[in-house]
């Protein structure tokens, strides 16, 4: 007998529960930082207010956001008859996400005298968080309870968190477009999470498991908005000035190149030469994983676009011929291939991370040297080659954390208790939201033309 | 016999007319002002161009910009076969009313010796004073001509300045996300026009007063866009520096919460727990209403989550027990929910801001006093409670003139020579708009399935 | 017998030989500039990040960004079946064009020791010119193959680079906002390519040329983008200070203007005065093309406005008279009506600007005179009227390249080799793309309807 789907008790208790120990929490750990408190920033009257980290940071956090909710939200809207799930479940758990992570990372990065200080910082750093868990909702979509995808969250954000701590905190890595912390991360995580909750039958659902012409071009505006704002995602929370600058300069350039290798290995990879629009909306944007980490130092134009020719043909190809494999062999059931989109591009960014900050030197950087290796400036020994080895293990520790963080997650969301859909009730919205009908008119159209058909046949 | 709904003399002549008025009335009574003048900003041949009031303003503008086109546009495109009139119908009154605004809100809030002057915040106030005409919109949506539509904006504008006025400059209230002067002005503006144009037989259309699959879609990309930039709404006309990160961190923390609220509310009140698309397109935005008053002040993130809380609950509940009572008991016949949306959070929003601004204390604001309570620094003995009760009384001038300004703009609606559409044609675009048929390939595709059935059938 | 429309071939060859050219002579040419290098920029240890260019120029340039990818892109959804062309194709040349521009524009530009600089600046000028290549995509949309796309794109960019050179650099024209450079430019090079391309047996596909109702909503994310954004277009490149904040403000009343006799003039053009998504989602943008070159004089709103309103004139009755004119005699078939959206509005915009140069004077612009027209610094006898004969000149250069430029690559892109479609298959995006059915619940929906029609006829 199939677990009941019905959510009128576990969706209501989980949201609010959740949400009043947030507001607790808030209410005894967070206050406002330096640059958004009255009292601190104005200790000083004469502050310029033009030196606020607002005005550094906002504008990139607004794009930051918006891929997050319309960019993340729109590409999963890819499925027939799940585009109010994709969009309303990834509007839930990102929403909740960016709360809980507020606090985690806070907790993490350093307490101020026991309290979290907030601002447009934490911000891009909590829906950066974020969209580690929409990667992994990704692997998952269609199969899963929206309570199930709320506990996968809080398990998430907080092994995230960790996992950050450990990267920026202790090894000192550079990951500021988050090829690791926030690509490989989600991406392993969110494989072995469906691995482990993997559906023999899920075929029942097939059928929906497809686009259709307007879905297509509904996850357009997803891929779209991605893409755009890629080079503000990566450049976010660089220092400020040259940066900022160049960071987003190379993933412009990345995402590029991408672009063609994208369309290009699409179409050679289908026996009629024709483009694949699961390619064009998901395999297009690897360039930009793929330089998450090494985007802020002086890759230069030339080296972002090989990066992202590389991540486009790599992406194409895993959704040509890996996806299947996965699926078949490995039991991986990855409903959006975000290991093509996330996973091996954001190794591929981690590698290219590696190398860049080995081949780092005062010659090419110059007094600019200090500014993207922070420890640089504090130790007159720091050698470019420990920090690429620092950034290869933690691409090493980011895998190891992904994969069994996945794998305890992955146990808990199996429990009987969340109201997960039957293998025949996958991909469709039916089951947790109320689907209006289809169009008025179209059916009265289409009667029409029918009883016309039938006249004419009858007669 | 029912009034003829072609446009053809009507819509041309007050679409022109309005427009020469107004590029006269520019013509006669604007100028740039100083920040946007060659002559006057370049008085200094020394001036930091960095000081421009652009760079701290005009991101937010774009950000409201989109709110007000892209946001509102889509939020209404809900609809089945009003997509549209929703979407035109909204593009060309925003069109309309921002130039309107300029030049009421320029009249009002002080002559530069007998002329206007404009930049990017009298940009900002005149998008804010188009909000207010859209949400009033989605009160009369798909009930009213586009002819009737730009009547009600040159009144609604108007008084809207008005009150403006009275609250900011006579009563000095604070309110610079329009908790007040927009989304609480906006709905008992539209809910007193629809209630005098009530329809007794508006059922006659209720079979289009619905949604479908693909409808609800477009309206997400409302809903979100209007999420996402909720804090930029807030902020973009504080003073600068920690106003302006504190309003933008306030709202990003009331609209989480909201979305937690909304969605546990929303599977609650479902008898089988299932989510409803109207809660979560409009409820979750209630959090950014909410905060309107009291986002620059220092609500602090927990308070921020509180009233977010709130104003998601208020919402959903209001949709679900408030709005059919309306309907039925007191002739509100309110298309969009504004009243959950605009109308209750904004009342919310008010008091919420009331009571932060009696709490108020040089304190916990410091320096910062003078920056949020710009009387504050004029007066040695300036007091939170009497600002707190201001507050107060600004709230009840606005429902005032709200109410009894529509009740007018009603009556003066009720004039038969809009060209309205009949009860029968209501929230249909074929009325105003040339629609064009359906998906050639589709009814080919429908036509062959028919067919084969018919042969089935008759063999 | 029809040329073969496979792709496999030719499309992955043409993408990768691009890509691998572009590569290497990014290789070769290209570096950082000043504000993006962290060794020249950090050359000072005490230089303020604020003066950084990317603070003054990224918002801008996201926003142009947006209005080239999402704008353009979905604009021209409004086909019935050519979305997924319209979207792919525009984002596969748009991403080439940007390269490919970049290396242009920097080679005409000025080489720094043999070097082209890159950058914010030079990135929003790649965009610049990738947005002419839309709009002559704009022209022969549906009618081409992916191949004579990057064809067109490879031959138009070099073109727009010589008459970019020749207008900016020799002709010392102002013309920040493209309304030559870019929108005339454009369109004239696109309506002679698609005359060259003349297919006299187009009406074989007729029933495709058209939108359905889904469609034009989808076309309507692109106007709106475009509407909202086109201030951030006009004002992306112009100096720092007044300039920028004057040109957003002039295009955005000329914007609003344009609306509202776009509105106008649709209704009175219809017989029973309907508005048509057509002139709504092209005419109304014809205010922002119409203040490209003036835009950052001191046009003032009231000028902004009465050119707004002029251009939406004549691009409306441009759709209504002019388009079929020009399909029947000229044989030029413009899909997307481009002559009346970029064409005309971008003359205008030349002549406008050509008068409002003549008219600069030290009296009305003060210092702020060598900020718009930079060569009034370095001489003491500068005539305005010289200035505005320079500008007129430009338009008549830009009209001349444009129509050679395009007679040309007409004649290039005739060879059979691209696999163009046959004239039974355009606007079809069958053709070059892997296209799914329509949904699922949806037929059997209608054949439930369909068998009860019939059992019901047949008992």
């Amino acid at each position: 007998m199939a677990e009941s789907t019905n959510m009128r008790l576990r969706l209501p208790l989980i949201c609010i529960i959740l949400e009043v120990i947030l507001i607790i929490l808030f209410g005894v750990l967070v206050e406002y930082n330096d640059d958004t408190d009255a009292k601190k920033w104005n200790k000083n009257n004469s502050t310029d207010p033009a030196t606020n980290e607002f005005y550094y940071r906002y504008p990139s956090f607004q794009d930051v956001h918006v891929m997050i909710f319309v960019g993340f939200g729109f590409l999963m809207t890819f499925l027939q008859r799940y585009g109010f799930s994709s969009m309303g479940f990834n509007f839930l758990i990102a929403a909740f996400s960016l709360q809980w992570a507020t606090l985690m990372q806070g907790f993490f990065h350093g307490m101020h005298h026991g309290k979290i200080h907030v601002g447009v910082t934490s911000m891009i750093n909590a829906d950066f968080c974020t969209g580690a868990v929409l990667i992994s909702f990704g692997a998952v979509l269609g199969k899963t309870s929206p309570v199930q995808l709320l506990v996968m969250a809080v398990l998430e954000v907080t092994l995230f968190a960790v996992n950050e701590y450990i990267l920026l905190s202790i090894l000192g890595a550079n990951d500021a477009g988050g090829s690791m912390t926030i690509h490989t991360f989600g991406a392993y995580f969110g494989l072995m999470v469906t691995r482990i909750l993997h559906r023999p039958n899920l075929d029942k659902s097939k059928h929906k498991n497809s686009s259709v012409y307007h879905s297509d071009l509904f996850a357009m505006i997803g891929t779209i908005f991605l893409w755009m704002f890629w080079p503000s995602f990566n450049s976010a929370i660089t220092q400020y000035g040259d940066p900022q600058h160049r960071t987003a300069a190379n993933t412009y350039y990345s995402l590029a190149a991408c672009t063609l290798a994208t369309f290009g290995f699409s179409s050679l990879v289908n026996p009629e030469g024709k483009l694949d629009m699961v390619h064009i909306q998901n395999a297009a944007l690897a360039g930009g994983v793929a330089v998450g980490t090494a985007g802020e130092m002086m890759l230069t134009p030339f080296g972002s676009m090989i990066v992202g020719f590389l991540a486009g043909t790599i992406s194409v190809l895993g959704y040509k011929y890996l996806t299947p494999f996965m699926e078949s062999k490995l039991k991986i059931q990855d409903t959006c291939g975000i290991h093509n989109l996330h996973g091996m591009p954001g190794i591929l960014g981690a590698i290219v991370g590696a190398v860049t900050a080995a081949l780092a030197s005062r010659d090419v950087y110059g007094n600019g040297l200090d500014n993207v290796f922070l420890e640089a400036a504090e130790t007159s020994h720091w050698s470019a080659h420990t920090k690429g080895g620092f950034q290869a293990i933690s691409l090493a520790v980011t895998l190891g954390i992904a994969l069994l963080g996945g794998l305890i997650t992955g146990f808990f969301l199996k429990l009987p208790i969340y109201g997960t859909p039957p293998d025949t009730q996958c991909f469709e919205d039916a089951v947790y939201w109320e689907v209006p009908g289809e169009e008025e008119d179209h059916h009265e159209l289409n009667e029409v033309s029918t009883r016309n058909e039938l006249e004419k046949l009858n007669s």
